[in-house]
């Protein structure tokens, strides 16, 4: 079993640490919620009084942390950064979903100081950390990889090697920039479905068979009733919020501005969501519920 | 075995009525081109001198026209059209794509003067009209749409009833808006993959089996080569033409327009893929060849 | 002075008809409701029984109806329209903002009918219209303008010859398109400003100077302060509703939907108008009140 | 006269340098490039070896630089900054149009050290850097817009002061993204009207005089002919590049995204010309230009 550094312990990060403590590794917790900690300890793991000492004799530091500024400042600060505290040879994982450039710039830093790093973040949300169930896309060299593997086994169902440092943030982003339009034109074919006297369920029954269907139909579905498991079905209660897929189109938008990538249909499901967000109860809903700010009050 | 007239035999009714025949029915077909009738002949249908001609004695009428203003023409015009041709209680059959509004208009005057009338878009494209494997899409009473059960089997593998007159328009525009939105939400992942340095099947690996999952990713991929089916393999040789993509777009705009909808993400796809038919050759090539306006020349 | 018919008596067509009484000109006023014809009668005019009625010794005829479909049926019908019911060589004026192809297709029958027909849509909104102060784009004949154009004179400031039918309608929708995309365009630069901690005022001496000036910022500013006319500064009342702007961007979409045209901004700005119109009060506020819809609850 | 050091001597900053010099100041300049120094001293300066040799004796410091991460640089850096280099008491103005956090954490570090500093970028483009023509949209303190005020008077025809630190970034980025917008508002209602068979010139007469009038249409023409000094006259040759347009409506958005502004249609201009930029050739021309894809080849 490995000794593992793990620091950002939110929603995500504390049941994922949870899951290694229970998989028999050996944590030490590091957050600057003195609550987070405290539950981390509850989880069995033991807390750190910095980041740079839960690191230091880590053979695994594992971050989960909200951006790439924060992701590039807990890394790399030059006192009490962690590629500089953890020991030479460490595996460095960080589960955050951040820029691409970020990722890779963090990485460049780890090569240079003889570690491993690997950028792997997740997909599957609260219910799939506690659950275990998260997928992780994982971008790093091959041994890398493959030492990450195990570790983050234990807190996920699947582990994709997307290629080098940076392509599991550019997977990930890629695939939600994808997720975060075809929601919204899920929404947008139910609520003309409705207004041209087309039972929902009826739409269901064609498109989920049809060229029309995708994950947010099928698994997702935005209108209660089709699919009983859907936040459609409890007044769009999260789930996956509206404000977290803004977060996602952002950086997918980021990304495309840097790179000359074109996405005509991923800045417009931008700005719907953040319209969407500025109004006074939208980020905290499931990013399903833009389906109301598509139907109006009709 | 009916006596069914068949007014409109391009691309799409030639073949639909070929497999009618060979299913044993009888078939008399119009079309104003000769070289359509001579066609119909040959696959063993009776050509007629005029669309009335045609309907005169049929107990099935089926079309298959260009646009909902054809449809109204044929229909409802007063000299020679289908509804005062046809016998009264004669079932009528529209397989075009059109507007809603001009199907029901059609509907309801083939209720005045005593017949049913279903509308029965199809999907499935040329390949699948050879094939006898058409999806049709299904408006109107239980009592004609039961009735046109058995003649639309002879033609395709799922009918789907999917309410009354005109949501069968509905639900074929409702799904194809979703279509065109998905497409193009996948060419844009997957270029932006490409300028990220993530490789294209380790994109597809991810999202076939992630939230970003659609029908235009896993069954038709728009790069050639995680899905060797896809016209992509084949530089984009259509398959469903971009032009016939663009209008069904407008369809579903139209639709929107009228009803009240608001479909934001409809209206970007719609005049995207008009800039890509205007450009030449663009409107001939598979619908997901628009990938290539996407990505530009890098 | 000239024998009118007036067809069409609401918060334009009254206003208009009572110009062209003061004008001296002999009025015939026809309009399905009792109270606007009630009205019409105390401003000068004589009311008819029927459209066909007031039309029948008419030199001239004017129409403001809501849609195109109204102006075919007006003019068109065999029994009672208008363009039956007029003397060979009338000129018949329709004021209505309609679809480019009504337009033309109601010119061409009254060419058919030996009567010279333009189309004349307004600008300038009731305001205007009782000022007498409208603009006038008209499509048609030069005789024909020529003709029209003392009788519109007598309403308006400017009457200007667009080319022949149907380029009025094209001038007032192309105008109109660019007018909601730019006044969006001012609304989202305004909001941004306000998150940057830039002040409006500042914005707008910058950009009323520089190449970001336009009418909807330097006449009509969607904040309050710089432009103390503009609606912003009384609540966003009316002047010209959102719901006659999103009515005008349909008409804009529709002939770009039926000519080929790319319009992807226009198709946006039309979205946004319907999301806006679909919520309680949004159709009613005048159409730079969008603001309240970008700028969300902040 | 000051004593100035201008480093960043490209297609702007040169002519800048130029007319500083006629105005009989002192200029100490530095770029990487040779044959930027070469023409900088032809034109009356003297050519430091380093940014920091240009800066040490200077009582106004201007740059004049690409992007946000090289402002930060040439200024911040601990060994050769020019906010380490430059006298305390110095002037900073930078003219570069960059991203509004880099704006205003340049500043911050610039008040740390004791020195006035102002964001200055500019608009009026090559042309009117040359002539000496170009406004200034000046952030800071007012002391230090004051004192900035006589050194850009040399330079341009306009100098306004838009506010705080960062200011004058946000002010030229929100007049770009409305210019970005609005040239494609005209754009699109030229091409629609070509398609509906209204003359370019009659547009132009109605719009320049009605509700869509704008810069873009009545000084910067997209269609030749109105205005026989725009680029359209001469096969859309710069003038101000597409290249350009697309830096600043990214910056607009990036902006947006850190603030939490909704802008649907800038995000769309946005990638339009993200479009147009990545097929051969678009990025050069002028960015009117974007007219040929909106058209076609019809």
């Amino acid at each position: 079993m490995a000794t593992i550094a793990f620091v950002g312990l939110g929603n995500m990060g504390g049941p994922m640490l949870a899951n290694l403590v229970k998989a028999g590794h050996a944590l030490h917790a590091f957050d600057l919620s003195q609550d987070a900690l405290a539950r981390a300890e509850t989880a069995g793991a033991t807390r750190a009084a910095t980041a740079a000492e839960a690191a230091a004799a880590a053979e695994v530091v594992i971050t989960m942390l909200p951006a790439g500024q924060h992701v590039r400042q807990v890394y790399m600060d030059e006192s009490g950064g962690l590629i500089g505290a953890a020991p030479k040879g460490a595996l460095l994982i960080d589960c955050s979903t951040i820029d691409v450039d970020s990722a890779r710039a963090v990485a460049a830093a780890a090569a240079d100081a003889g570690q491993r790093m690997v950028d792997a973040p997740v997909s599957g949300g609260v219910g799939a950390a506690e659950a275990g169930t998260l997928t992780f896309m994982v971008g790093g060299a091959d041994d890398a990889v493959e030492a990450a593997r195990p570790i983050l086994e234990a807190m996920g169902k699947a582990v994709v090697h997307t290629g080098g440092p940076g392509t599991g943030q550019a997977a990930k982003i890629c695939n939600n920039m994808m997720l975060g339009i075809q929601m919204l034109s899920v929404c947008e074919a139910f609520m003309l479905a409705k207004r041209l006297g087309l039972d929902a369920q009826k739409l269901f029954d064609v498109s989920s068979r049809a060229s029309g269907q995708c994950w947010s139909l099928t698994t997702y579905c935005p209108v209660p009733g089709p699919v009983p498991t859907s936040p459609a079905n409890r007044d769009y209660k999260a789930g996956f919020t509206a404000a977290m897929m803004l977060k996602d189109l952002k950086l997918a938008q980021q990304a495309a501005a840097v790179s000359g990538a074109a996405t005509p249909l991923g800045g417009l499901a931008e700005s719907l969501y953040a319209v969407f967000c500025n109004h006074e109860g939208g980020g905290t809903l499931d990013f399903s519920g833009i389906i109301q700010m598509i139907e109006g009050d009709a």
